[in-house]
């Protein structure tokens, strides 16, 4: 059963207008439609975000100095008390003192944002962030 | 010197038209062309701020159906044709049909934002986010 | 409570001994103790996988070219299909033909062979390994 | 010309001896000493193998407890030290003390095996081992 499309019209300013279509162009899209509905998913995923629960998927995303006194003591141990919130994370060697790594999470919202919060909160952390995305499942294609 | 109003009209998936109109209710919107053009303006900021220069680190996000006809060798064609920026791919299978794929990035940024955007472009993205972050090195911790 | 340490003696032929010694000192290691216990760990691990079922963890390493035609599509949806076994992949990009990918899995021994198997029979696979580990529960430190 | 026989004393947690007796019984050693030549032969045999020249690519798996005093330190020090054969690891949270750690290698093929080494014979580093495969370059699809 394939999803049947629907048209409507959007009234914009015209340099709004302009600047959408010159951004659009640089971010590779043919046409407004669809660079419009990926604006769409985006803003809906992070608009069921900030309403109450319900499962999420998403990233955290740590860089830190792996020298920093107890630090990677303290992240894995907040990784692994919440291990069935995070799937698996990459990690990545930028230089000699830095570590870029990147948790692959999912499961209950408030509990991943708590997780983040305390990762990011930890000493040593220079730039921390959670992006949320979807499980998937309840986003049309 | 007033701006203005152009009008064009937008073709939308029937059951992501139902969702947008729904979030712009309740984000308190009275019409569509305002939420578009509130959507369009945060979009823009965000674009510029990573149209700077300089080396920088980070992740991007991406949720998809793999069942896309083509998707997969799309995604890998555009990963492979930027090797040098693309660190490693961490691949989790959310559910039969949907994968989270977070690719860790490092290198020019507009650059980086190009890659982003060409993977967030491909048909049957469902969601994708590029998260910026720093090499570490400009940061004391 | 503390797992005592017992001691026994062992003959070897000289020149056996010798070479040993020179192979743990190029590995690292500080006595013959600790060398001959990482080899007996090793040992076990293989021994156990040999033996019936029961849960193993382990990689799955995969080189391939992913210009292949359909390949990518055959290795996602044999992952997608085994999904509770691959916890996540890791993909890294080695030249503009070549990838390499890592699975990490868990599970019921003999289905984690099959997947491996399935892998590393696909047409375009040039090499692939199935690595077993433990899941460390039921190894002493 | 006989090889004479030399002995040494071996010291091993008790419940590993243990282990290790059982599995040399099932495998059908009259005596440790047997069992654990037979070992190092198979041992030595990989050993050399793996210190031929030339540019390798592969994966080092690690099992590890990390609550195991400075082990986390020492391991993320190694691989900083040779960030430039390690591109990146995969870290799997297998329960509350056991971590899964993959990590995608490529460069010369003894200096990899020397990381490798290093990062086995790190102390609560219950069992790792190097997979060696190809970087796909030489090996027609």
């Amino acid at each position: 059963m394939k999803d049947p499309v629907v048209r409507f019209s959007v009234s914009l300013p015209r340099s709004l207008a302009r600047q959408f279509d010159q951004m659009a162009r640089e971010k590779g899209y043919d046409n407004r439609s669809l660079a419009i509905a990926d604006m769409i998913r985006a803003d809906l995923v992070e608009h069921r975000q900030q309403q109450t629960g319900g499962e999420i998927a998403g990233t955290i995303t740590l860089v830190y100095d792996h020298h920093k006194p107890h630090l990677l003591d303290l992240l894995t141990e907040i990784q692994h008390d919440h291990g069935n919130l995070i799937i698996a994370t990459l990690h990545v060697h930028l230089d000699h003192h830095n570590c870029l790594e990147v948790l692959a999470v999912r499961g209950d919202g408030p509990r991943i944002k708590a997780v983040a919060d305390a990762l990011i909160a930890a000493k040593g952390v220079k730039h921390g962030k959670l992006t949320i995305t979807t499980t998937g499942k309840d986003l049309p294609a």
